[in-house]
């Protein structure tokens, strides 16, 4: 569908101020001097932006808080998402309250309930490992609360979308391996059934294939992304006569596990096994040696979630359906040889 | 004062059931068989537990939502805190919302706000660093909402509170590198504002009185925790003609900053300085070398946070100030020598 109305974002450029601002006057918070607001809603007459739609949204009764729900907080990236979010949301007025589905389907039902019971203004939402079925997204999106998914979505769900390009990140990061030399890579890779973990996956199969290596099934693991998992891989691959030189996780945790696992085990990182894991953590920095990774910009993330959700709030139609996000190889010293 | 009635302890004792499903067969959750239900009943009966207490208790509407408040839940400490929450409350029946201060008192008003108007059942908070008057949260204490403070509490709140022996644990860190033949032992200390990171700089001080060691004002810093400070701190150090032999430092996260700071400087860690921290994270057995901690038990802080909750969202007078839960020093390779 086209745009065919003024945003906030039209009336933030032309006035040179940022949308969350234009977003607190139109919404008469009194954050934002009196000055200010007339000159935001003298910008918005003039281009005509469509001041009942606010007004139809302000009719809704608001409560300014918006619900986040992530796997685990505890999770670097989690709270990367996490803090982009408030950080624009706070500018603008809202509120964020945080629930964990701990990777768990029915938790995460539990919590929508919650979050449409506490009548959020907004739902940020990454499924859990366990979420197939989506109804209970569906119902959200059927009483108008405005949603949007990130990193791990459906798209089934008519909503905005922000994700990273995950056969890509795997891509680069399995090439990189093999330009620094290693001809036995494998990975560690993460549960099949979640989307994300299977384009990692892809990924990796693609770039082997492209590099002409071959690919030995023993070298091509799925893992529960526990570290006991991660011991019985690299126990499978340290003990084989061909052990693989470079290898490649799909995530933070796994990555940091398995190099800490073959640091002990005495063999010699990057010489003898290269890493490289998707996804980062301030851990990768202060390990020895330091670990190579796929950066995936979880505040940015967050950040363009809450800046839908805030657009959605203020009644604008959106016609942006899924934003793919930027990923950035970090080489260090796993890797580099 | 004294405790005069049966809690659901005493029930839950007598049956040889958790709390929580005492907690649980009370509201009359239907996660609980009738069967069950039945017997507890009974047993409530039997013992003289004050059921009347239960009803005046659930005819204030309960939402069966807590609200948690922490500083960050990207530490690991609160991550665990968050954790231990969860793993009652769910199983009592009940969800956790939880919002970050980021260690503003101005948005710690703020969320206390929205707990309130979200009607949360009960509130646990740990204080942000900011935070020194404390009359929002006697606000909260007045309209009669349960609230439970964690790790930073004021003694000025009539509320059960959850903490450490700051002091002790200080105290027995800085003994242990005194035993390790540490001579010149430095405090990287937190922000003297906060009554935590005082006790434990009073607890550093003591041990170096009590093993007759000199206390150089220079080995004494107080930081605002951030990496920055860190790293001037350690760079006052490293260029002194009498380099500490040992460093105490009052988190985790300066630690790790700090250890890592002389790695890269080519010292020796332990046997030129050795490093023990307050607090843990699992980046602690990640480095090289591993680094030593005083653990702070943050799964059973939350445990029993939610525990005295539950308590009193069934109405049950709470006689219970403060729980003091143990520390436990972890020996590790950066003060092992």
């Amino acid at each position: 569908m086209a745009k065919t109305t003024i945003t906030i974002n039209d009336i933030a450029r032309d006035l040179n101020v940022a949308p969350s601002t234009v977003s607190r006057a139109l919404n008469n918070s009194n954050k934002i001097s009196e000055k200010t607001k007339d000159l935001i809603r003298d910008k918005a007459a003039e281009l005509g932006y469509d001041l009942n739609m606010v007004a139809s949204s302000l009719s809704r009764k608001q409560t300014n808080i918006i619900g986040v729900m992530v796997p685990s907080v505890n999770r670097h990236f989690f709270s990367q998402v996490v803090s982009g979010i408030e950080d624009l949301a706070y500018d603008a007025g809202y509120r964020i309250i945080i629930a964990q589905t701990n990777e768990l389907a029915e938790r995460e039902k539990d919590i929508l309930t919650l979050f449409n019971s506490t009548r959020v203004d907004g739902i940020i939402a990454c499924l859990s490992l366990e979420t197939s079925d989506v109804t209970h997204f569906s119902k959200i999106l059927k009483n108008g609360i405005p949603l949007v998914l990130i990193d791990r979505v459906s798209y089934e769900l008519d909503c905005p979308k922000i994700v990273v390009d995950n056969h890509e990140g795997a891509f680069q990061a399995v090439s990189h391996l093999v330009r620094s030399g290693c001809k036995r890579i494998a990975h560690l890779g993460g549960p099949m059934g979640c989307p994300v973990f299977k384009e990692r996956s892809k990924g990796y199969l693609d770039a082997m294939q492209k590099a002409g290596l071959p690919i030995h099934a023993k070298y091509h693991l799925s893992t529960d992304l526990s570290t006991r998992d991660v011991q019985e891989a690299m126990k499978v691959w340290l003990s084989m006569p061909e052990t693989p030189d470079g290898i490649f996780t799909s995530d933070s945790h796994t990555g940091l596990v398995a190099a800490k696992i073959a640091t002990e085990a005495g063999i010699r990182v990057p010489e003898e096994i290269s890493f490289v894991a998707f996804g980062d953590d301030p851990a990768h920095e202060y390990i020895t040696p330091s670990l190579s990774s796929i950066e995936v910009p979880g505040n940015e993330m967050g950040r363009s979630a809450m800046q839908l959700i805030l657009e959605q709030c203020l009644g604008e139609s959106i016609d942006v359906q899924t934003i793919i996000k930027p990923i950035q190889l970090i080489i260090r010293s796993s890797s580099f040889r």
